[in-house]
């Protein structure tokens, strides 16, 4: 289509790309695709940046009211994990953060702020547009439903008043389970990429956007909110493998996980048994846990699915959609 | 308004009141409110049938998966759960699901019909609407998801193979955990129908539908899929306190969710250590833990919102909207 979009990009390019940021010695930017695809790509990146903010939130929460620790600390955790796999801008703000002084108290700031998060509305479109495409993507569910959580400031309130909880002393060697909690960051993260990447997978077909995913992981890596060393191993993995479907079952990722997912689950149980809510890291587990279970449960919420309103199944030994009257004895 | 839906209603009431299924001598049908009020509530009935359905999914799932049992002693336990304090439509139609002999092969149908659940919508419509009224109802989220993901049959496959699950023996003493688990079900399923309820009182707020959350509790009494003996103290909740914002604030319901707390948490600790997805029981822990949170890490949230967006925060000790240049030294 000459004169179309993708030929108007190609006149600015050479702008375009001198302006970018670079890594690698590639500019972070390029033309996307046709139709939306530019605007459905930022919603998803915003999507995925809900979901890493609330993991990072929650592995806050773990290290502050589980453990105790100081925003001193604090700031150098995530400076260490800042280095490494973990290197990434959120963790680098989230670094500065913990050590920024408020001028009127002097105290740290971030003690200073209300734990009410707000929105404009990218990460709900992310999740209402993945249930449109019926492809899961939990953990950015969840991080949408704690930010209007957050937002019910004098009910939880109420509710902490009558619901107290209990704060129980760490259960476990501290330093052990420090060293594990980044770690489960990087997996919950990995698990997030993943699921972000396959509604824009599912999205480019539907929509016809003719997405290079790998293109897609190249431009994040610089110049955006959450770009992470671990995108060259996402952008390795789409272009070794085009047609890739999820990046669980990238054989370089899929190993790194597997490394990993005992700190994942740690971190999980300590989370459940401490009262503290980290439904970010528990949705990543419950992802990657169901999406490596060649069987599901799901049997039995078809049959009560045809038990109540004849909706059929499928069965495993046969083709074709089977009805059953279930109380006929 | 003479003449208008309320007043339609009000001259075939009687017959729809004599038709209807009764409880407690009260007919399970009333006039809800204006416009799509009818609509909106039996929607966002689906949607708490998704969760609760994916609710006793993963009990099966602990119980099969984690704990060995056969379908025989499955129909067994739900039948033994669906008497007193869980007592439903759902675990009545799951007991019976478990008894039921496929004529072709012999062995239990359940065992034959796929893992593969199917929607018709209403579940993705109660998350998507809970999301645009800013409601959290992440165990809802949770439940749609996994319907998407069970979809992925051949994707699971492949990840079963590449990232194997190690069949774990049980933690603990078996009895005990059994006798938890029906406690951790209940828990889940009040948290689920406060999710459910947040939405309807947001939802009538926005789109003046006028409900009453005890009428509305009072009628899925009898006659629909959720129907539950816990649907009389919600409706009694929801009687003595109309402007009641969640369900968690009552002093009976949240009395009873503390006494069973504990049963849910092992319920999540110990699919976590089992490699079993579990989103819907996690979620509902981490609503209850986020709920009764007067402090929340969304502080950090927002602080990062401030820092690459320059979206303000409010402050613990003043009104207003702030913002810090916090790269600033």
């Amino acid at each position: 289509m000459p004169g179309g979009p993708k030929e108007a990009y190609e006149r600015v390019r050479s702008v375009f790309e001198a302006s970018a940021a670079q890594v690698n010695g590639e500019p972070c930017v390029t033309y996307l695709g046709a139709g939306s695809a530019g605007h459905f790509v930022k919603m998803v990146h915003n999507g995925i940046e809900y979901a890493l903010m609330q993991l990072i939130a929650e592995t806050y929460d773990l290290m502050k009211r589980g453990m105790g620790l100081s925003d001193e600390e604090l700031h150098e955790f995530y400076a260490g994990w800042n280095k490494g796999e973990l290197e990434s801008y959120l963790l680098e703000i989230t670094c500065q953060i913990f050590s920024k002084k408020d001028e009127k108290t002097g105290r740290r700031l971030i003690d200073e702020v209300r734990g009410v998060a707000r929105q404009l509305g990218t990460g709900m479109w992310t999740s209402q547009s993945a249930m449109e495409l019926q492809v899961p993507a939990p953990t950015i569910d969840a991080a949408v439903a704690m930010r209007n959580l957050s937002v019910l400031e004098s009910e939880r309130e109420a509710a902490g008043a009558a619901l107290p909880r209990t704060q129980a002393p760490f259960p476990g060697d501290r330093a052990a389970f420090l060293s594990q909690l980044g770690m489960a960051l990087f997996a919950a993260m990995v698990i997030t990429y993943a699921q972000g990447m396959a509604v824009l997978k599912a999205a480019s077909e539907k929509y016809a956007y003719g997405l290079d995913l790998s293109a897609v992981a190249r431009i994040w890596r610089g110049g955006c909110i959450i770009r992470a060393a671990m995108l060259e191993d996402i952008r390795e993995a789409f272009s070794s493998q085009p047609g890739l479907p999820n990046l669980l079952l990238d054989p370089e990722l899929g190993k790194k996980l597997m490394a990993h997912q005992e700190d994942l689950r740690a971190a999980v149980v300590a989370a459940a048994r401490l009262s503290l809510p980290v439904p970010g890291l528990m949705t990543a587990l419950a992802y990657l846990d169901a999406y490596r279970s060649a069987w599901l449960p799901a049997n039995l919420v078809q049959a009560q699915r045809d038990f109540f309103g004849a909706h059929t199944y499928e069965r495993v030994d046969a083709k074709g959609d089977f009805h059953t009257d279930w109380e006929k004895e």
